[in-house]
């Protein structure tokens, strides 16, 4: 495996890209293979041992594409999945949910940290378990949006509704005196405006898919496998497939990625 | 075959729900086992050929428990599969699409019938298609209300967030003039309240669920297969599967069905 071989991303659809955006931001010179699972989108509210298995799959997808290392770019698959893959499969996998614990840890001063994500992701406790490890005094408090996907996917990410729904669901947080935020969903990112000035400027939001590019950087370079030979083209250098719908993913990426997909490949995604 | 086989039931997960209550009310000497994909949740978003496999997945599963007809209570799979499915397999398959268009091509006094539901019900055209078949006269106008099914997850039936999102979504189909309305979405008849005041009276509503309860009625009168034995106790007549989380399904159902329901059984759908 070579150094000049591809990050695999993954995602349960088409979130993920706010993660691979990040990986293009600030690791420009990797190669990344991207898979997101859109016919079995959405995993937050389906179980570990499900989650589990559909990650599998894709490991196995995307090791045929030659990966050099694994980005879990899905909240959920990282609470449930994590563990169970790094002792299943020889390479490098980072997930999203560490990186944020960890950022989170270190930005609170009155140790109140408020989660918002799916109900897997809540549910699971992983993030707070992580958090906890980091700094046992710290309390999290989370808290499921259910509604911010599809609101997302409905590209109302400025709109008196979505404000109304964000009021319904930080409500909570507000009251409980949080100083940091993590925006614990790889779709948040994309509402964050709306979350910050409903939450308050003294809240200090935390992005994942940021902090998974910086822990990416650093596996790469500790394994001494991140690429130092010159950059091609976006076209040539990033690959996305699918296990459905083509073409609905590529619009939505076009609409995130500062570049346009030239092409998306659907891929059976059982058969792995 | 006999004629106290049970009626197979399935939808993408819980929405088909209220189509087998209404099956449950007005053919109740009838056995049922239900099957919701809640693994693969939602249907809606998804492209045609994987609609196909999956409905073929489940209605192989549901003739190992000996059904002696299907109904197809999900409208995104009724719309793309149905054609497919009553070609392939040798018993009676009942969708929620035909019988819906039907009773909205003879309600409509003004020809004009709005048609809300997923994205993928509307972009099939089926339920235009068939209500032209009965009246070629009658222009439909679909209108996909992505937000409903998880506004109706999160329990928001009566909730001034889910007023804003209907004024939003039927104020189209408001000044179009409609005077039919089709709920075509299984979840939409828990929103009856709701979609009714803010469409306007004087525009029927019409409910797939039970006009498919009817159409049914009368194919297994038609077919000599419908059972005529005394009844049992809701407990043995009817039975649940589903593909991912059993205890979540379960709190649903009971919310929906006018008994508890003892037992759901999880099956692995993807080796049918």
């Amino acid at each position: 495996m070579g150094r000049e071989a591809p990050i695999g991303v993954f995602d349960s659809g088409v979130g993920g890209l706010t993660v691979a955006r990040e990986i293009m931001r600030q690791i420009p010179n990797e190669r990344i293979v991207y898979f997101g699972d859109t016919a079995r989108v959405p995993y937050g509210s389906k179980s570990r041992e499900t989650i589990i298995k559909y990650s599998r799959q894709i490991i196995r997808f995307l090791l045929t594409e030659n990966v050099k290392a694994i980005v879990i770019a899905c909240n959920t698959a990282s609470a449930f999945a994590i563990d169970v893959m790094q002792n299943e499969f020889d390479l490098p996998i980072v997930g999203v949910v560490k990186p944020g614990a960890r950022v989170a840890a270190e930005t609170t001063k009155n140790g109140k940290v408020g989660l918002i994500g799916t109900e897997g992701t809540i549910r699971s406790g992983v993030y707070a378990a992580f958090i906890k490890s980091f700094r046992p005094d710290v309390e999290v408090i989370g808290k499921p949006c259910p509604l911010f996907v599809p609101l997302v996917e409905e590209g109302m990410l400025h709109d008196t509704i979505t404000d109304q729904v964000a009021e319904r669901y930080l409500g909570t947080l507000k009251e409980r005196k949080i100083d940091t935020l993590i925006m614990g969903c790889t779709h948040y990112p994309l509402l964050r405006s709306t979350i910050g000035r409903i939450i308050g400027e003294q809240v200090r939001l935390v992005n994942p898919a940021y902090e998974t590019a910086q822990e990416l950087k650093r596996v790469l370079d500790r394994e001494h496998i991140a690429n130092v030979q010159e950059v091609d083209s976006p076209s040539s250098m990033y690959r996305f497939y699918v296990s459905d719908a083509a073409d609905k993913f590529k619009a939505f990426a076009n609409s995130i990625l500062p570049f346009d997909i030239a092409m998306t490949q659907q891929i059976s995604i059982e058969q792995y």
